[in-house]
């Protein structure tokens, strides 16, 4: 048996299969629908729903520093992360000690377990957040130089900014869905020869990409700097980011003022925000920055998390083909540097703001986090199980993004981000 | 004396000293909050503010078709707006009927008054929305030559996609905020020669931009999109908005994603909303459109509103300079077209979000609607009252935005969006 991390959780009495995304030492949170209809927020261990507000009602979440416990009870986590990291750490402890196998309280109590458990597949998940703002970076310097090789300039693929900030845009933030929801096709502009006149029509070039995203747990001052030495203290955790694109629309239109209708058709988040606690045995080096970066920039050394990212396309005749393997370690901007980034103006940030990633590339072809550059602008189509090929996506496919964390015999899974494609109107 | 519009209100029993902008016709939405702390919605008549949960707790906002009154006692008009732009509508015409000279219900009644209406002074105005997404569309062809022109080619200085369809981009909602807010002045990176090594610092390109902005007051659902016909039903009313911008931290950054932190640090509102039945007289043909928009964008001749803008600067020492005459009437793409732009792919709108329109720029050199422009990036210094001049703004100066349609004898006016210039940290 391999070695458990010093971190390794003592075991649940909820069984965990092996190989389970949700050991006790998770402990996600997330919003999910009971079948009386109830919405609840919830954490998962193993296969089974735990009703946070229900544990709450028994008493067992009191002297955790929250004051209002109703904030287990709402359609949204953002009044529980509005606690702050520390609190929100301390009810993550509190819930590990209740569920671990030498703790009688609730195990062994006279207390009502059935209307805190539920079999997780009986509880529909929901949006967890209501995100006030969100940012798409495009911290992926294999990423960016992909990109850049298509349709720039192969020698110089990076701009004379990308070395020096984790650039980023502002995105829309109606049309960001969990996991399950289907997206339409969208229709748009596009220009084949990029300068004569437009044509209308369904996208024919309609791309995932696979991103992480970070959520924010703090309300700050307009005017006033994250200093990067606090940002971790104003983030809560991730959950996986699947930021569809319409490569033909948003080709079209991004210059001068960035990516538009090409991108706020659908972004498709996974329902499990995954605390930084749980995550920070993860940490690693990022790649070397060379330039240095501006001292605000500056940073520790294992600004990175190694998390493993997987994307696979899902044929609507059910054979599912993996064809992307990435991970967090290779992104060259660290989520640190990405938030004081935001907030180097003066910019402020809310509880529940959402940053993500931009798409994840590595140095392997089967890394590439999308299938712009999986495809390579379609002059490489990808070969699926079923013997059909894609270079973007087709109609009734499913995009399934899944990500873990694994190390010393223990994973951390996000669960997954999937989302149907369907026909144009 | 001129003769009236066929829409002239009635004469208020509230004074309304002549030249105001808030007519019994106007009838603004806002938010503030009375001397005693309480915040509240109110519409203003003259000098007078209107208490509207006071209104409407005297049973005179009933059977309107508004569910639930509390509505007015809400930090923010969200609620109010989602009974809809036609509810909204009846709302407005009973305030007029209430105070119009003729109206005795409250004016002579034994109703407490004194609670409902206040001096406009006492009221201290707040956000009037809390803002869900926001966008900034570039929409004044004259802006977006004079850019071009500085930046690219001036020959050609519109960029392929302009004339086809309304350029847009997401921006930051937590910086919008309310006039009478100090904007502090950003620091960040900028590249004088724009692609060696960057310099860190305070902006040393502060700028205005003068731009509207139209309110949403319905949800739709993700993957239907508006059709222009459609797009007035969901717009309720505009404000003023201030898109101040730091040219040299945006220069640097905007390829290939768009402006960031060059936009983000803070953007002023006006306090009221006026309505799209207020503005309703003053429509007007908007510049021909050639190429001829695809058919999705194909719109009523009267596709523009026919609203002055004027942008002045206040030294320190209290002298001001008007510095910009425009107009809403040169807008090429109109708020209909932008709000069909926006949800042509399927993007989902909610109740407040926010659409502005981009800098505003008119034909004349004095109806430039930013600094960049009137400045001609710097090389031809704006000349102030005070015997000063200014390419950019200074600490310390004060920017001060107004607005208002007037036509045979009727003022609509907005208002302002006020803001100073605080020196960077």
């Amino acid at each position: 048996m391999v070695k458990k991390a010093k971190t390794s959780p003592l075991r649940s009495w909820i069984e965990v299969p092996e190989g389970s995304d949700f050991p006790l030492y998770n402990i996600p949170f997330g919003v999910g629908r009971r079948p009386n209809g109830k919405v609840r927020c919830f954490t998962r261990i193993g296969n089974t729903a735990v009703d946070l507000y229900m544990l709450a009602s028994l008493g067992l979440m009191d002297e955790l520093g929250i004051p209002d416990l109703r904030v287990f009870k709402w359609a949204s986590l953002n009044d529980f992360f509005a606690n702050g990291r520390e609190r929100v750490a301390a009810a993550r402890e509190r819930i590990i000690n209740i569920f671990s196998e030498n703790n009688p309280v609730l195990r062994t109590s006279h207390l009502d377990k059935t209307k805190v458990l539920l079999p997780a597949d009986q509880v529909q998940m929901l949006m967890p957040i209501k995100v006030r703002d969100y940012t798409d970076f495009y911290s992926s310097k294999e990423h960016a130089e992909h990109v850049g090789a298509m349709f720039r300039d192969k020698s110089s693929p990076l701009q004379p900014n990308w070395l020096h900030l984790p650039v980023g845009y502002h995105g829309r933030t109606s049309s960001i869905v969990v996991s399950g929801t289907a997206i339409r096709r969208p229709k748009g502009q596009s220009s084949p020869s990029n300068a004569g006149k437009p044509v209308f029509g369904p996208s024919k070039a309609l791309d995932f990409e696979a991103e992480t995203a970070f959520i924010t747990c703090s309300n700050t001052e307009l005017g006033q700097p994250i200093e990067i030495g606090q940002a971790d203290q104003h983030i809560i955790g991730m959950l996986i980011f699947n930021d569809l694109s319409a490569r033909d629309i948003q080709q079209w239109e991004y210059v001068p003022l960035g990516p538009f209708q090409g991108k706020s058709f659908g972004s498709v988040i996974s329902p499990w925000v995954v605390t930084m606690e749980a995550l920070e045995p993860f940490r690693v080096a990022g790649p070397e920055q060379n330039p240095k970066p501006m001292p605000y920039l500056q940073t520790r050394k294992d600004r990175n998390f190694d998390i493993c990212i997987e994307a696979s396309i899902r044929t609507p005749e059910g054979s599912e083909t993996l064809i992307c393997k990435t991970n967090t370690r290779y992104l060259y901007w660290s989520i640190d540097q990405q938030l004081t980034h935001q907030t180097l103006n003066g910019c402020n940030i809310r509880v529940c703001d959402l940053y993500a990633s931009g798409a994840i590339s590595g140095p392997e072809p089967d890394s590439y986090g999308s299938m712009l550059e999986l495809s390579w602008n379609g002059s490489n189509p990808i070969h699926l199980e079923d013997g059909t090929q894609r270079t973007f996506l087709n109609d009734h496919d499913t995009l399934i993004i899944r990500a873990f964390a694994e190390k010393q015999g223990m994973r951390i899974g996000f669960g997954e981000s999937v989302t149907t494609v369907l026909p144009a109107l």
